[in-house]
């Protein structure tokens, strides 16, 4: 079983995650991902077998045999679905069983494509896959935060699978990051009674020196204070903390604005690119009909894309503190020339 | 100008380094760092010359022309030293000039080595130069706080210097990281009336599961909830939130279960292995006598070692929450296993 340990001096969270290492020694100088790619890939269509049981899939009406979407359990998952959360106390230190879930979805049967190059009734599709897992997933009461992700490219902490898929995990407590951006929303809540990236997005859409797309529903902007080089955020320009409630006319433009970014991301950084996608979605914190619910005015949704352009040193360790060379404005200027084309 | 901006949600800082780009749009797919060595070391011996001008030394009483240790400030500085602190709103947004200090200590005349190679009496100069330099920088007010930190080995973010050497920066404002560990102490005196990390260390102590070396003065081990494999951190057995007003004494006990440490990490993970080495010292809080004092209770100082074994992804971005494979009982196991040898 995985363990939750938290850092008795910053309370921060961390996974031991034993059950994944085939033997826990394999610390050599042998690198998380391998450019080489699998010979038989378990994502690709026909070889459905290979994967766990669906957990669903989007397939043709027409020709159940072939699908859009699917996604199914991790073979070795991070956290384990089954079991009652166990709290425990070591003297000063908290440690809590591994429970949570671990899930895939394939984003499209095509073997060598991204956001990119996907057209954006797949990506749609995508978006929708996100909405109806989190959905299923925020039943469950165990779990406080339901995380999205996608892992692309070499640098990106990437499986050895290149198969685009995203990943999400139920965790049984509210990770770090996501309580700093409520505990600013909040501050900033109770001092002016408005939301926080409610005031950041109209502020960018006043001034124009950070957006990068701005489409009937989503802002792209490369945000004031970015921590990497062409980080961008894309955010419902109308407030709403739940991904969840996204309308279908939302979410097809939502497909839009992310190919688009991505096609101009890659044609200034190459084909090669790495890049992390996190869907910033609202915790799971007050029971509602057995439903958690978070308090609107207190988060507002957003994807952060990260591209995986510079390695973190012991600076950044040991402060928090990020160094990047490339102003915003200059990103966004960039991407820009490259959208009006 | 480097400029500082706070992110309006997280209130974390990030420093805007146009400066140190040779153009701004370097961000084609080449690494940051390279494996090949520099033709003509900078840090060498004889090549003194190829460095700005030295802010200390620490040389051959009968012969001057040798030294053990040298700092002089870095040629790109990440921080500029000269001006005055300028804070400014822009909007919602918050900007600071970036005003600080960025400096290299060169750790040894030899140029291919590394802590777990150099004798212990060079170690010991090189924390006694991180002492002699923070007391320099704390006298300066405008600074917050003084990092120390070492990245070494290609994974680390290092550059490409490969001649063994530290950085120092101090910093217009207290780093999130080190605010975080502040008010974790501060939360746990007032409930306890204790030092956190004095409760960590008696408690590792007893217990004797995760404690790699205990010596005179020092603890090493791997803490209760590592984010990275092998990590590790070295502390004061007797309660100090100052790493200037250390010892005689204790710096050479320091020096000796720091080379310890290393040689150990090096047998395990082989000599290629990458770390990043962080001193954690107390922030500089309350004026006095036109010097930073932090109350004693609030900090215990320490450093963490961060070997660089895997790539950081997606999930951690996301939420600040770290998997790690390794669990620390195991790795104080195989690296006890070696020094009792």
């Amino acid at each position: 079983m995985p363990e939750l340990r938290k850092d008795p001096i910053t309370n921060s969270w961390i996974i031991i995650a034993t059950e994944r290492a085939k033997r826990p020694y394999d610390y050599k100088l042998t690198p998380d991902n391998d450019s080489k790619d699998v010979e038989k890939c378990p994502f690709c269509p026909g070889n459905e077998e290979m994967t766990p049981p669906e957990l669903f899939s989007y397939r043709y009406p027409d020709n159940k045999s072939k699908w859009w979407v699917r996604g199914f359990p991790v073979l070795s998952p991070l956290l384990q679905i089954e079991g009652d959360i166990d709290q425990k106390g070591f003297g000063i230190y908290d440690s809590m069983n591994g429970i949570g879930a671990h899930e895939i979805i394939v984003e499209t049967p095509e073997h060598n494509t991204s956001f990119a190059d996907m057209n954006t009734n797949q990506i749609e599709k995508v978006f929708w896959a996100y909405r109806d897992r989190i959905i299923d997933l925020k039943r469950d009461q165990r779990f406080r935060y339901i995380l999205v992700f996608k892992n692309h490219g070499v640098e990106s902490g990437a499986s050895t699978i290149k198969h685009s898929h995203s990943q999400i995990i139920a965790l049984p407590v509210t990770p770090k990051k996501i309580k700093e951006e409520l505990e600013g929303a909040k501050f900033h809540y109770k001092f002016k009674e408005r939301c926080i990236f409610c005031d950041v997005i109209n502020q960018e859409i006043l001034l124009d020196e950070r957006v990068i797309i701005k489409s009937d529903h989503f802002v792209v902007i490369a945000p004031w204070a970015p921590r990497f080089p062409f980080e961008t955020w894309i955010l419902p320009i109308k407030h709403s903390h739940d991904f969840t409630t996204i309308s279908k006319e939302e979410i097809m433009d939502l497909a839009f604005v992310t190919k688009s970014f991505f096609r101009a991301l890659i044609k200034i950084i190459g084909e090669n690119i790495s890049y992390n996608i996190i869907l910033h979605d609202t915790p799971n914190l007050i029971p509602h009909e057995g439903y958690w619910k978070t308090v609107s005015k207190d988060f507002h949704w957003h994807i952060e894309i990260i591209p995986r352009l510079k390695q973190i040193a012991g600076f950044e360790w040991g402060t928090g503190f990020y160094i990047n060379h490339l102003p915003p404005e200059y990103a966004a200027k960039e991407l820009k020339k490259i959208l009006n084309k």
